[in-house]
């Protein structure tokens, strides 16, 4: 065997480890019987363990160093070097007793976070979350070599990106957002009560499966399960499956969240299939993962030309909740913009200045510039600004998330806008490739717009590096005015806005 | 750390080993989409690889080997270090190359038998099945202590057991067996069409949920889903699942399959949760085990005090198909013995001749006295003899059975009939404890049954071998006479036989 493929063998071993551990997870938040927990978390951690020993033991830094000639390499085995490079040095990086001390604290930090924010009481989880940021602080000095403190975990989630050029990027989106987020909620409110009637549970998952199925997810290859919070996870390159949650009285958060699974999990079965049970055969990055399940969730089914095919077909499973809705009114109801305190319930246009709230106050509190114990008068006082609104307790405001009080603080919220802007920059790239695109979707045909995805982002895998790819995708690195532009052509419209 | 402990720390991780292989195995048998078969076949291959190697380390030979001072102790530590030392003999005892072998001609085989068996072509199997006894003997004659090319089999499934001992055991039972089912059969049979109407699949499930709720599966520690082939599968104390299938056209096989299930299930739960993660923390031999679901699905689900309780719930769920059948015609419509040509479909009377017929053929071809080319003669004569009837095929004879195409041959089925001889006797013994017995189920109450077989049998797991298990439990080693006694009781008055 040569160092290359013995690398591949051992590459492999590892991604099975972490698969396995993935079937743990995903029957643990599916069909396990709750009082499996105990047992199930101690076999998912040894899976993890053994799969960490494999990944930073000697042999693995060995056969490294002998292909280190591949470092520069354009080659896919080129590509599946440096990931694997990357891989093992951040692994390598922070010493194992960081790690496991990270971990007790983050698994005691859930359970207080859970009961301090049933009880609204954030000074019950303050010295939770001091002590997590000490944690991480820490954790981000292993790696010397950063600029900025969040620097590590930006980079961990979305390579190539840095807490300075988030910052820039935040900052322009939102000098813009703002002023359109005044101007849309100076206008009317569109009425969304025809979402909230009863709609049956297995009717809503049959209308679901219908819809992604038509978009594209192979369930030859999948499959999809109830959980408590809805997620894609993949096995194999042909065992990729998505879950979901319902709503009985609103039809929209199981409509939109199956679709925005399968997004995700169309970039995942449309990956080529010769990198799987390698580092190659996943998403990217978290913000480019985040494009893929946006685009379809807000790109195509928010839009009109999804809705001219599929109202009938809803309207066809539902006669009585819809004999006296139009297809606009239905287009106005599933796009109305609101004041939500909440992320996860905010729209497609609000959406973002939630996510850019938390990333600047963790960078604050890991640079040491917001202090632990001023964090609910900054959340409250930015969500004013921003929004308009100011939480009523901190349990609706800054203790929402589990994010921060379930692994190390920072870089797991940006990928969700860099997600959002990605996702108009792709779209408006494949557009441009096909004309008649918003037609065949208006007729259901998804296929080409699926095969653009494929070509350009889907089939690459982590090959290339998110700003490579978007360039290659798009012609053009990351920017914003595509998101904008989408954002005041739709919401101009629906809103009669004077542009 | 004392050598003990990490002894059990070390039995615990191959443990986890296990169980993570199990989750994966179950999956794939429950809702894995098919084309994930062959990433997870490598996975859980990767799983049961690693476990090896721990079982078989330097490390584990090193402290077996400090600790054998606890060979002959009477205590926990004691049956454990007896426990562990025994697989790690067997592990190791067979050399790597020969499992690797053995596995691969297993696969093999098993494709080419699905094949042969659908076309009903021995002569297409028979050279598979030839190498396979070839290794068999090849894998026997790594123990070079066994006085019988079965022993090593019979020992890893029933220990204590031997093929003298098995032999001389069934060979009074079938003198006893065969006059019997000939005097059975002579008489009328029971009419059996109130079974075999049509029973819809979820109903049949409700209702089998319901029966071994009540019989005290506990479903908070367990779940039931669906499979082509039912099993019982345990992943933690916690977490020890169920699986049936559903015939819609006969409401016997699905609820007594579930029995069946929940029979093993109980023995799992019911261990004591100290030896969780141990090796004993699972049931002894397959035949004790066996014992377990077969006393639950036999002698409480066929007998007619469960009925009195139960035939009322059933009628009250499938209130067409029972109306006008009493709860003794469905007794007896249940408990009909018939000339089955097929093990899976037989009675509980017949059921064992069906066994003893595959043992001794197995036997004999493990010892070189029944060349495979004879082997559908030998089959057919013997069957011929025992029940008269001889199969129109060998795909309803000899290749009836994955068995023998599957796994290396010998040592898979005696368990069976072990089972059925143990079930009488544990019961028997059980009614003597608990005179109430009978009228208690007749109430629906099993509990003081479900204790006394916790206390005897359930809560020691693996601590005692077989034989010791018995003893201690029914105050004798294992006979044939209370399963006697029990067929000649229930089907003497049933078939109306002169004693």
């Amino acid at each position: 065997m040569t160092a290359l493929q013995e690398l591949k063998a051992e590459l492999r071993t590892i991604h099975d480890l972490h698969s396995a551990a993935a079937v743990l997870e995903w029957d643990q938040s599916t069909y396990m019987p709750a009082r499996g927990a105990e047992a199930r978390g101690r076999q998912i951690a040894l899976l993890g363990k053994l799969a960490h020993e494999r990944r930073t033991s000697p042999r693995m830094a060995d056969l490294l160093s002998q292909l280190s000639g591949l470092s520069d390499d354009e080659s896919v085995d080129g590509a599946l070097y440096r990931r694997a490079h990357r891989l093992w040095e951040r692994a390598t990086q922070v010493p194992a007793e960081l790690v496991a001390e990270a971990k007790a604290h983050a698994a005691e930090t859930y359970v207080a976070w859970t009961q301090a924010r049933a009880e609204n009481n954030f000074a019950a989880i303050r010295p939770f979350l001091e002590k997590n940021v000490e944690l991480s602080r820490r954790w981000a000095g292993c790696f010397p070599d950063a600029n900025h403190v969040l620097d590590p975990f930006v980079d961990a989630m979305d390579p190539g990106m840095t807490a300075a050029s988030i910052r820039t990027l935040f900052s322009e989106l939102r000098d813009e957002l703002v002023p359109l987020v005044e101007a849309i909620l100076e206008k009317p409110a569109p009425d969304r009560s025809c979402l909230e009637q009863f709609f049956p549970k297995d009717q809503q998952l049959a209308f679901g499966r219908q819809v992604v199925t038509g978009l594209g997810y192979d369930f030859a290859r999948g499959r999809q399960d109830l959980t408590a919070h809805p997620f894609m996870i993949r096995f194999a390159a042909n065992d990729i499956r998505i879950t979901t949650r319902v709503n009985e009285n609103d039809l929209e958060p199981a409509l939109l969240g199956t679709v925005h699974e399968a997004g995700h999990a169309m970039y995942e079965q449309q990956i080529d299939p010769a990198f799987d049970g390698t580092p190659l055969g996943e998403g990217t990055s978290m913000g480019v993962h985040e494009s893929q399940s946006r685009l379809w969730e807000n790109l195509v089914a928010r839009s009109r030309p999804f809705w001219l095919c599929y109202f009938p077909e809803l309207r066809a499973r539902f006669p009585d909740q819809f004999r006296d809705v139009t297809v606009d009114e239905f287009y106005r109801a599933i796009n109305r913009v609101g004041r939500s305190l909440i992320r996860v319930e905010s729209d497609e246009v609000t959406y973002n200045l939630h996510v850019m709230l938390r990333f600047e106050l963790e960078a604050q509190m890991l640079e040491g510039t917001l202090p632990v114990a001023d964090l609910p008068d900054a959340w409250n006082a930015r969500i004013q600004n921003d929004l308009g609104v100011t939480p009523a307790s901190d349990a609706e405001g800054c203790m929402q998330d589990v994010h921060w009080f379930a692994s190390t603080v920072g870089g797991t919220f940006q990928g969700y806008t860099l997600g959002n802007l990605m996702a108009a920059q792709f779209y408006q790239a494949a557009e441009k490739a096909l004309p008649t695109l918003s037609a065949e979707i208006s007729r259901g045909n998804t296929a080409p717009l699926r095969q653009w995805l494929a070509e350009h982002v889907h089939q690459h895998g982590a090959r290339y590096l998110p700003d490579e790819l978007m360039v290659r995708a798009t012609g053009r690195p990351l920017e914003i005015a595509p998101f904008l532009a989408h954002l005041r052509a739709k919401y101009g419209d629906l809103y009669g806005l004077t542009p």
